[in-house]
Protein backbone atom coordinates (compact mmCIF):
# COMPACT_ATOMS: atom_id res chain seq x y z
CA UNK A 1 0.00 0.00 0.00
CA UNK A 2 1.42 3.00 -0.58
CA UNK A 3 2.17 5.72 1.96
CA UNK A 4 -0.43 8.22 3.08
CA UNK A 5 -0.96 10.82 0.80
CA UNK A 6 -3.26 13.84 0.23
CA UNK A 7 -5.90 13.52 -2.54
CA UNK A 8 -8.14 16.18 -1.56
CA UNK A 9 -8.68 19.04 0.57
CA UNK A 10 -11.83 19.89 1.32
CA UNK A 11 -13.21 23.46 2.12
CA UNK A 12 -16.46 23.81 4.59
CA UNK A 13 -18.23 26.83 2.99
CA UNK A 14 -21.05 28.89 3.82
CA UNK A 15 -21.97 29.74 0.36
CA UNK A 16 -21.34 26.89 -1.77
CA UNK A 17 -22.11 29.11 -5.52
CA UNK A 18 -19.64 32.29 -3.87
CA UNK A 19 -17.02 29.72 -3.06
CA UNK A 20 -17.27 28.28 -6.55
CA UNK A 21 -17.14 32.00 -8.34
CA UNK A 22 -14.20 32.94 -6.19
CA UNK A 23 -12.18 29.75 -7.39
CA UNK A 24 -13.41 29.84 -10.73
CA UNK A 25 -12.37 33.26 -11.14
CA UNK A 26 -8.88 32.23 -10.09
CA UNK A 27 -8.55 29.72 -13.25
CA UNK A 28 -9.84 26.65 -11.52
CA UNK A 29 -12.01 24.54 -13.91
CA UNK A 30 -14.93 22.62 -12.41
CA UNK A 31 -15.12 18.64 -12.67
CA UNK A 32 -17.33 16.13 -11.67
CA UNK A 33 -20.30 18.61 -13.03
CA UNK A 34 -22.93 16.42 -12.24
CA UNK A 35 -22.50 16.27 -8.18
CA UNK A 36 -24.73 18.75 -6.87
CA UNK A 37 -24.15 19.93 -3.30
CA UNK A 38 -20.25 19.85 -3.71
CA UNK A 39 -17.89 21.22 -6.24
CA UNK A 40 -15.03 19.85 -7.40
CA UNK A 41 -11.40 21.40 -8.76
CA UNK A 42 -8.54 19.78 -9.99
CA UNK A 43 -6.31 22.33 -8.46
CA UNK A 44 -2.51 20.49 -9.47
CA UNK A 45 -1.71 17.02 -8.14
CA UNK A 46 -4.83 17.22 -5.60
CA UNK A 47 -8.33 18.02 -5.97
CA UNK A 48 -9.74 21.23 -4.17
CA UNK A 49 -13.47 20.54 -3.38
CA UNK A 50 -15.78 22.70 -2.26
CA UNK A 51 -18.59 21.81 0.72
CA UNK A 52 -21.40 23.06 2.62
CA UNK A 53 -19.24 23.53 6.01
CA UNK A 54 -22.16 21.72 8.57
CA UNK A 55 -22.31 18.74 6.20
CA UNK A 56 -18.87 18.44 6.01
CA UNK A 57 -18.43 18.18 10.13
CA UNK A 58 -21.40 16.37 10.38
CA UNK A 59 -19.78 13.74 7.43
CA UNK A 60 -16.15 13.83 9.70
CA UNK A 61 -18.17 13.13 12.76
CA UNK A 62 -17.33 16.28 14.38
CA UNK A 63 -19.14 19.28 16.35
CA UNK A 64 -18.81 22.76 14.00
CA UNK A 65 -19.09 25.00 16.72
CA UNK A 66 -17.24 27.99 15.49
CA UNK A 67 -16.81 29.91 12.67
CA UNK A 68 -14.81 32.66 10.97
CA UNK A 69 -11.39 32.68 12.50
CA UNK A 70 -7.91 30.94 11.87
CA UNK A 71 -8.74 27.11 11.73
CA UNK A 72 -5.06 26.25 11.65
CA UNK A 73 -4.56 25.10 8.22
CA UNK A 74 -3.38 26.98 5.46
CA UNK A 75 -3.25 26.52 1.91
CA UNK A 76 -0.23 27.70 -0.55
CA UNK A 77 0.17 28.26 -4.32
CA UNK A 78 4.02 28.57 -5.28
CA UNK A 79 4.28 30.80 -8.46
CA UNK A 80 7.57 30.93 -10.75
CA UNK A 81 7.99 34.96 -9.93
CA UNK A 82 7.56 37.74 -7.45
CA UNK A 83 5.55 39.10 -10.44
CA UNK A 84 3.32 36.05 -10.80
CA UNK A 85 2.95 36.45 -6.97
CA UNK A 86 1.56 40.07 -6.83
CA UNK A 87 -0.89 39.37 -9.75
CA UNK A 88 -2.00 36.30 -7.84
CA UNK A 89 -2.97 38.36 -5.05
CA UNK A 90 -4.47 41.06 -6.91
CA UNK A 91 -6.73 38.95 -8.99
CA UNK A 92 -7.78 36.81 -5.59
CA UNK A 93 -8.72 40.27 -4.04
CA UNK A 94 -10.83 41.13 -7.04
CA UNK A 95 -12.31 37.87 -7.10
CA UNK A 96 -13.91 38.75 -3.39
CA UNK A 97 -10.79 37.69 -1.30
CA UNK A 98 -9.68 39.92 1.47
CA UNK A 99 -5.69 40.44 1.57
CA UNK A 100 -4.41 39.50 4.69
CA UNK A 101 -0.48 40.22 4.79
CA UNK A 102 1.36 42.19 1.86
CA UNK A 103 3.56 40.38 -0.25
CA UNK A 104 7.08 40.89 0.82
CA UNK A 105 10.37 38.98 1.08
CA UNK A 106 10.51 36.39 3.69
CA UNK A 107 13.02 34.77 6.17
CA UNK A 108 13.56 31.54 3.48
CA UNK A 109 14.67 33.78 0.86
CA UNK A 110 11.60 34.42 -1.10
CA UNK A 111 8.38 36.46 -1.41
CA UNK A 112 5.19 35.36 -0.56
CA UNK A 113 1.77 37.55 0.75
CA UNK A 114 -1.58 35.83 1.64
CA UNK A 115 -5.11 36.59 1.13
CA UNK A 116 -8.11 34.79 2.46
CA UNK A 117 -10.73 33.64 0.65
CA UNK A 118 -14.61 34.24 0.78
CA UNK A 119 -14.84 31.85 4.00
CA UNK A 120 -11.87 33.15 5.50
CA UNK A 121 -9.60 29.70 4.64
CA UNK A 122 -5.85 31.81 4.20
CA UNK A 123 -4.05 31.18 1.40
CA UNK A 124 -0.47 32.47 1.01
CA UNK A 125 0.81 33.06 -2.42
CA UNK A 126 4.56 32.46 -2.70
CA UNK A 127 7.70 32.56 -4.79
CA UNK A 128 10.26 29.90 -3.53
CA UNK A 129 13.35 29.90 -5.57
CA UNK A 130 14.54 26.40 -3.69
CA UNK A 131 11.26 24.51 -4.46
CA UNK A 132 11.33 23.48 -7.91
CA UNK A 133 8.31 24.13 -10.31
CA UNK A 134 7.40 22.11 -13.25
CA UNK A 135 5.73 23.49 -16.32
CA UNK A 136 2.64 22.71 -15.26
CA UNK A 137 3.14 24.44 -11.88
CA UNK A 138 4.18 20.56 -10.12
CA UNK A 139 5.85 21.38 -6.94
CA UNK A 140 9.14 19.18 -6.04
CA UNK A 141 11.24 18.97 -3.28
CA UNK A 142 14.62 19.26 -2.70
CA UNK A 143 16.33 16.48 -0.18
CA UNK B 1 0.13 32.56 -15.58
CA UNK B 2 -1.26 28.93 -14.85
CA UNK B 3 -4.58 28.96 -12.99
CA UNK B 4 -4.63 28.79 -9.20
CA UNK B 5 -3.07 25.37 -7.83
CA UNK B 6 -2.71 23.81 -4.50
CA UNK B 7 1.22 23.23 -3.57
CA UNK B 8 1.30 23.37 -0.09
CA UNK B 9 -1.14 22.57 2.39
CA UNK B 10 0.19 23.47 6.05
CA UNK B 11 -1.10 22.43 8.93
CA UNK B 12 -0.42 24.49 12.68
CA UNK B 13 0.23 22.28 15.08
CA UNK B 14 1.08 22.04 18.71
CA UNK B 15 4.38 20.01 19.01
CA UNK B 16 6.20 19.71 15.68
CA UNK B 17 8.05 16.31 17.34
CA UNK B 18 4.46 14.88 18.09
CA UNK B 19 2.97 15.56 14.33
CA UNK B 20 6.11 14.40 11.95
CA UNK B 21 5.91 11.26 14.45
CA UNK B 22 2.44 10.71 13.38
CA UNK B 23 2.99 11.78 9.51
CA UNK B 24 6.33 9.24 9.35
CA UNK B 25 4.12 6.40 11.06
CA UNK B 26 2.21 6.60 7.61
CA UNK B 27 4.85 6.22 5.51
CA UNK B 28 5.49 9.69 4.81
CA UNK B 29 9.47 10.69 3.79
CA UNK B 30 10.57 13.96 5.19
CA UNK B 31 12.13 16.39 2.64
CA UNK B 32 13.90 19.86 3.22
CA UNK B 33 15.88 17.80 5.80
CA UNK B 34 18.35 21.11 6.65
CA UNK B 35 15.01 22.95 7.19
CA UNK B 36 14.54 23.22 11.38
CA UNK B 37 11.36 24.18 13.10
CA UNK B 38 8.99 23.05 10.16
CA UNK B 39 8.78 19.50 8.47
CA UNK B 40 7.36 19.15 4.70
CA UNK B 41 6.73 16.04 3.36
CA UNK B 42 5.37 15.41 -0.50
CA UNK B 43 2.33 14.07 -0.13
CA UNK B 44 1.05 12.66 -3.90
CA UNK B 45 0.91 16.23 -5.83
CA UNK B 46 1.36 18.59 -3.22
CA UNK B 47 3.55 18.90 -0.08
CA UNK B 48 2.26 18.84 3.70
CA UNK B 49 4.38 20.79 5.68
CA UNK B 50 3.67 20.98 9.50
CA UNK B 51 4.81 24.11 11.25
CA UNK B 52 3.52 25.91 15.03
CA UNK B 53 0.75 26.93 15.09
CA UNK B 54 1.30 30.30 16.70
CA UNK B 55 4.10 31.58 14.27
CA UNK B 56 1.67 29.81 10.98
CA UNK B 57 -1.06 32.16 12.18
CA UNK B 58 1.64 35.13 12.98
CA UNK B 59 3.03 34.28 9.05
CA UNK B 60 -0.81 34.84 7.75
CA UNK B 61 -1.48 37.57 9.51
CA UNK B 62 -4.39 36.26 11.04
CA UNK B 63 -5.54 35.88 15.10
CA UNK B 64 -5.07 32.77 16.42
CA UNK B 65 -7.49 32.71 19.31
CA UNK B 66 -9.09 29.23 19.30
CA UNK B 67 -7.46 25.56 19.46
CA UNK B 68 -9.08 22.15 19.33
CA UNK B 69 -12.24 22.15 17.24
CA UNK B 70 -13.06 21.71 13.91
CA UNK B 71 -11.38 24.26 11.42
CA UNK B 72 -13.83 24.10 8.87
CA UNK B 73 -11.03 21.98 6.20
CA UNK B 74 -11.07 18.52 6.40
CA UNK B 75 -7.97 16.31 3.95
CA UNK B 76 -8.49 12.84 2.50
CA UNK B 77 -6.21 9.88 1.43
CA UNK B 78 -8.08 8.21 -1.23
CA UNK B 79 -7.50 4.19 -1.29
CA UNK B 80 -7.39 1.71 -4.29
CA UNK B 81 -10.11 -0.85 -1.97
CA UNK B 82 -12.05 -0.94 1.00
CA UNK B 83 -9.01 -3.04 2.55
CA UNK B 84 -6.84 -0.42 2.44
CA UNK B 85 -9.18 2.24 4.10
CA UNK B 86 -9.77 0.00 6.86
CA UNK B 87 -6.15 -0.57 7.19
CA UNK B 88 -5.17 3.16 6.92
CA UNK B 89 -7.61 4.35 9.48
CA UNK B 90 -6.18 1.33 11.26
CA UNK B 91 -2.35 2.36 11.09
CA UNK B 92 -3.56 6.16 11.87
CA UNK B 93 -4.61 5.04 15.21
CA UNK B 94 -1.88 3.01 15.74
CA UNK B 95 0.16 6.14 15.33
CA UNK B 96 -1.46 8.02 17.51
CA UNK B 97 -4.92 9.42 15.41
CA UNK B 98 -8.06 9.52 16.83
CA UNK B 99 -10.84 7.68 15.33
CA UNK B 100 -13.72 9.90 14.68
CA UNK B 101 -16.18 7.73 12.29
CA UNK B 102 -15.60 4.40 11.27
CA UNK B 103 -15.82 3.47 8.19
CA UNK B 104 -19.07 2.79 6.16
CA UNK B 105 -20.52 2.76 2.47
CA UNK B 106 -21.43 6.28 1.68
CA UNK B 107 -24.56 7.81 -0.42
CA UNK B 108 -21.61 8.23 -3.35
CA UNK B 109 -21.20 4.82 -4.32
CA UNK B 110 -17.84 4.90 -2.20
CA UNK B 111 -16.70 3.62 1.22
CA UNK B 112 -14.76 5.84 3.98
CA UNK B 113 -13.79 6.73 7.74
CA UNK B 114 -12.32 9.03 9.27
CA UNK B 115 -9.85 9.92 11.78
CA UNK B 116 -8.10 12.67 13.02
CA UNK B 117 -4.44 13.56 13.64
CA UNK B 118 -2.60 14.62 16.99
CA UNK B 119 -3.71 18.39 16.32
CA UNK B 120 -7.34 17.18 15.76
CA UNK B 121 -7.17 17.52 12.01
CA UNK B 122 -9.52 15.49 10.55
CA UNK B 123 -8.85 12.97 7.62
CA UNK B 124 -11.43 11.18 5.40
CA UNK B 125 -9.72 7.53 4.64
CA UNK B 126 -11.68 6.80 1.50
CA UNK B 127 -12.45 4.59 -1.69
CA UNK B 128 -14.32 6.11 -4.58
CA UNK B 129 -14.82 4.10 -7.41
CA UNK B 130 -15.55 7.17 -9.43
CA UNK B 131 -12.80 9.18 -8.81
CA UNK B 132 -9.50 6.77 -10.58
CA UNK B 133 -5.97 6.44 -8.64
CA UNK B 134 -3.02 6.34 -11.10
CA UNK B 135 -0.55 3.73 -10.20
CA UNK B 136 1.09 6.41 -7.91
CA UNK B 137 -1.67 6.95 -5.99
CA UNK B 138 -2.49 10.05 -7.89
CA UNK B 139 -6.36 10.92 -8.09
CA UNK B 140 -7.78 12.25 -10.96
CA UNK B 141 -11.31 13.43 -11.77
CA UNK B 142 -13.91 12.25 -14.46
CA UNK B 143 -15.38 15.38 -16.28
Amino acid sequence: MPPLHLSLVTLGVGDLARAIAFYEALGLERKVKGATGAAFFMAGGVVLSLYPRHELAADAGVLDGRHGSFGGIALACNRASRAEVDTTLIRAVAAGGRALRPAQPTFWGGYSGYVADPDGYPWEIAHNPGFPLAADGRISLPE
